[in-house]
């Protein structure tokens, strides 16, 4: 049967082969697992994810949520599938043992939840949100909200939101207008609107926590005067029982192109005045904390947009194995039989490309969910300092990379299906719509490529920075041992060394004070900063094909050959491609920057 | 109030300063034309496109056909719409005035045309067909046939079709299996199955007269094998009066991610064994019929894609210029009042490659319809069959390029919108969907690279090549007259040169029977090559731009500058980025073509 998830023998190749999995079990926290361990979570979640989230996922699509007199209602599949989730322990994957846990490593975590999102996006977000909220308040949350709120996250009663955005407040955060004032009681009373609150209302919890950004009265102008706050859905008793629906009102639903299954909804807090909240951590302090979880939300946007990807790329590989259509160019005789589709080379070309974006991709995610375990665990304070730092500087592009070329891949998908691929039949339209979302939520790829550019690359002095140059020149240099690779090293060495001189002389632009002019063009940056990290990928990845076609068994030789084409069509072919656009950063083009309203 | 349709005034520019329409008016077939007729029938085409196909665009999409018993019901809104497009002539357009005609220039038919495919593409589907059937029945057809069935259709009574896709049989016509036997009486009898037949039913007009490409008994195998034939609906009595009902049925619907207004339909011929046809033109030459009329189809899809980016584009345009948000990185003070986003510069990129895109593409499609007039009416015999050669050279990039990048501009409109883009409570997402299917019907992507390659450059030996490489050439040497144009030529003259070196290359590989080899990287060639065009193209508005500036009105500066800065943007930023892909062509690289199904 062909495998529609993820293809497994990657995933072994990227856990056990690139990333050293079975290393971290040598660390104090996760010594009680093994390979054995990990397979079996994989198991476990690949399972729950073919029979109870890939099923419903056209259907979720087909009959979006609806607003039934103030409530979101789902079509019933949805609530088994989270509870076989829940049941099953994957929101708890990283927790600890002691607390309910599977303790698993990040890297693991990840991997498990990547099957849910390949398999059902939608459905997969109401967990990945409520896990988001719960590290909030396990961050930064005091005692009795860790009792109240994060406990019956924990035991999957209660489920959670990320409530920012506000009709004129999107990427502008500073400019929110959602207002907490003190109750006297300690508790807070708020107001104000939000709108394309995911997971906002739905049936499938007792309760919804809402992590609220407000400002308190005496709030400084800006981004430094953004206050956090949770706001239950219901209240909750001392005794940890429900109490009163608080004065949160579901407005309405947004209909979204796709992703069409998790409610995006429009959240009135304290029409009546009556809307109970609770500061977490100080006061003004809200966005500095968000952003402190940022990483996790973007790595997971990311690695939603690679699932999606991947997924459409199975789907398409094995379309193109089974559908006859016509001839190779010099055997045109039409008596002979058609030929499978993925015999003609523009096939091939359509679902190489595919795989050189999802599987890139798919190993920068995973490598970056192995960053927040050296950050937590790793043996040496410099270790984890260092894990932190470069993890901090790939975020924008573990969050935007797959964002815009994972959606490439499932464009691709459809052309190979060509008019059966443009219809509902078939499941690939559905990814490339809902993945559309994925340049826009948790910071647009505009936002990131200034986060990337103005902020992160001399974030630390410039230690991610130097730290990430290093590695890939390690790489280069390791792979130069490999007579085979040195068409595929050459390229990225030569990216390297362009990106390396652009980037100087941009932050030296930057330091010079000429901030609007050298983040103009700050879209190009992300692209080619992001080709080089993805290169890099690459190149790691046919490292280890070489060594597996070396040492490995002769069933494998036919994996590793395809990582080394792919590789081969990412360095050769998509990473020179980048040397106009660095040209045109080097040569502080100014043609977006010079153009004004009236000339449109 | 903003437009939302076409910019008139690059509507103008296009029709008077670049592509001269008045001149045609000196030809005899237009001489009763003027400027003024052809504002008056541009004037009541947006007037029509506006009042009657726009407002029901977004809830043809809500409300797709439904199949009932047997028949397709539409929207109440869409017969109104082709009643009124029917009532004002357009889809007589370019008839003689003899034949109930406008006998308009096919370059203002197009215009016209335009203005209805950008207010709803679905709509104005259903009379594009018909005007494609009608063109073959006109070509190809009896007397007989034409009384029968063209004349209806010119008189608004009748709807048509083209019926050539088989389940199996997509791409490779050369193995539809539809068959027809000869019935005795000068009719056939067909049997067969066909899919994706848009327009296949609906309830717009009396009667539906498919045409629909099958076999005969002694059909040679292949493509030279396959006969053209007029199915009706409904059969026409000799006195033009309808008759019974033929064996023709609707066996159900497509459900289509975008374009869902237009009926997609799987269609039975035959069930019954009393399908009723009729043999248009000679037996077996049924392909090459087609083929004729196919550049008139193809150019109607790449003016489909243009105008849905079109839309895309103006309504981001004015989204941009209305929505506030954030400040500009050098000015973050937080209580300054916040910019409209067309203030930052990666919405002013997304919004100037868009209208790089769009209107680029815009010119080079009014320019193909300009050439179908001069194949039709240039005084000479020479300029008409340069026009025909240049055109049919000119075909698939006409049909591509659009679908390609015009689709491309629709993602970034969604972009600018951010998170309502996304939703269908805004337009741009549908304009998506919409355009996705262009790269897929008549022709894919893929197909017309092939086209490109190896068919149409060696056509008529080279003759259309020769003609575009020297107009390109005359081009570049008329903009080295404007020393303020010199950084746009020479981006296109180093393109071209480095086009031609590769096309040579080529054509002598092609030459010398390397066929799979050489047309393995045809979607790379498809690429460059319509880039060396649209860049000429836009060179040519530069020019013209340039002239404007000059002597035009003060008021109209503006207007020209922009005009420079998009073609700046296309000629500085997107022709050199071809420079990797012209040397991936030059090297003969075969990344692609090694690649093994063993190896996914």
């Amino acid at each position: 049967m062909p495998e529609t998830l993820i293809c497994q023998r990657n995933l072994a190749f990227e856990l056990y082969e690139v990333l050293d999995a079975e290393a971290l079990t040598r660390r104090e926290r996760f010594a009680e697992h093994s390979r054995e361990t990990f397979d079996a979570a994989l198991g476990t979640a690949r399972i729950i994810a073919e029979k109870y989230f890939a099923p419903h996922n056209r259907k979720s699509d087909e009959h979006e949520p609806v607003y039934q007199n103030g409530e979101a209602v789902l079509i019933p599949e949805v609530k088994p599938a989270v509870d076989a989730f829940i049941e099953a322990g994957f929101h708890n994957a990283g927790r600890s043992f002691e607390d309910g846990g599977m303790q698993l490593p990040n890297l693991l975590s990840r991997a498990c939840f990547a099957h849910f999102q390949s398999a059902n996006i939608a459905t997969s977000s109401y967990p990945m949100l409520t896990m988001g909220a719960a590290h909030l308040i396990e961050a930064f949350g005091s005692d009795e909200q860790k009792r109240l709120f994060l406990q019956p996250m924990i035991d999957g009663r209660f489920f959670g939101t990320m409530a920012l955005t506000e009709p004129h407040a999107g990427s502008s955060l500073s400019d929110i207008r959602t207002r907490a004032e003190p109750a006297g009681d300690g508790s807070y009373r708020l107001k104000g609107n939000k709108i394309f609150i995911s997971g906002g209302d739905h049936p499938l919890s007792e309760n919804i926590v809402h992590m609220v950004l407000a400002k308190l009265p005496d709030a400084p102008p800006g981004v430094k005067g953004i206050s956090l706050f949770i706001v239950p859905k219901f209240l909750v008793n001392d005794d940890g029982s429900l109490g009163k629906r608080n004065d949160v009102l579901l407005a309405g639903l947004f209909h979204k192109m796709g992703w069409r299954g998790t409610t995006s909804t429009a959240l009135n807090f304290g029409d009546n005045g009556e809307c109970v909240g609770y500061l977490v951590g100080e006061p003004h302090k809200g966005l500095a904390y968000m952003f402190q979880m940022m990483n996790e939300a973007r790595i997971g946007v990311g690695m939603g947009a690679i699932m999606l990807g991947y997924a459409g790329y199975l789907y398409s590989l094995n379309y193109a194995r089974e559908r006859p259509q016509g001839r190779l160019p010099d055997g045109k005789d039409p008596a002979s039989a058609q030929v499978a589709i993925i015999e003609h080379t523009d096939v091939k070309r359509m679902l190489l490309l595919q795989k050189a974006y999802v599987e890139g991709a798919f190993d920068l995610g995973l490598y970056s969910a192995r960053l927040v375990d050296d950050e937590m665990t790793a043996e040496s304070d410099e270790e984890r300092r260092n894990a932190g730092e470069l993890l901090d500087l790939l975020t924008p592009i573990v969050k935007s990379w797959p964002s815009e070329f994972c959606l490439k891949a499932n464009e691709l998908a459809i052309q190979i299906l060509g008019g059966h691929g443009y219809t509902r039949e078939y499941p690939v339209e559905q990814y490339y719509r809902d993945n559309r979302l994925n340049p826009i939520h948790e910071g647009t790829h505009g936002i990131q490529s200034l986060d990337l550019l103005g902020r992160k690359l001399m974030q630390n002095k410039g230690a991610g920075l130097r730290q990430l140059l290093g590695l890939i020149q390690a790489c280069c240099a390791r792979a130069a041992e490999y007579d085979s690779l040195s068409a595929l090293r050459q390229p990225l060495e030569q990216h390297l060394a362009g990106l390396t001189r652009v980037t100087q002389a941009l932050l030296g632009d930057l330091m010079a004070g000429k901030v609007n002019q050298t983040l103009a063009n700050s879209a190009l940056y992300l692209k080619v900063f992001g080709h080089a990290v993805v290169g890099w990928r690459w190149l790691e990845q046919a490292i280890r094909a070489e060594q597996g076609l070396a040492g490995g068994q002769p069933a494998d030789a036919d994996f590793y050959r395809g990582k080394l084409q792919a590789a081969r069509l990412f360095l050769t072919w998509e990473v020179p491609a980048c040397a106009p656009e660095l040209a045109l950063l080097e040569a502080r083009d100014d043609t977006c920057l010079a153009m004004q309203d009236a000339w449109f």
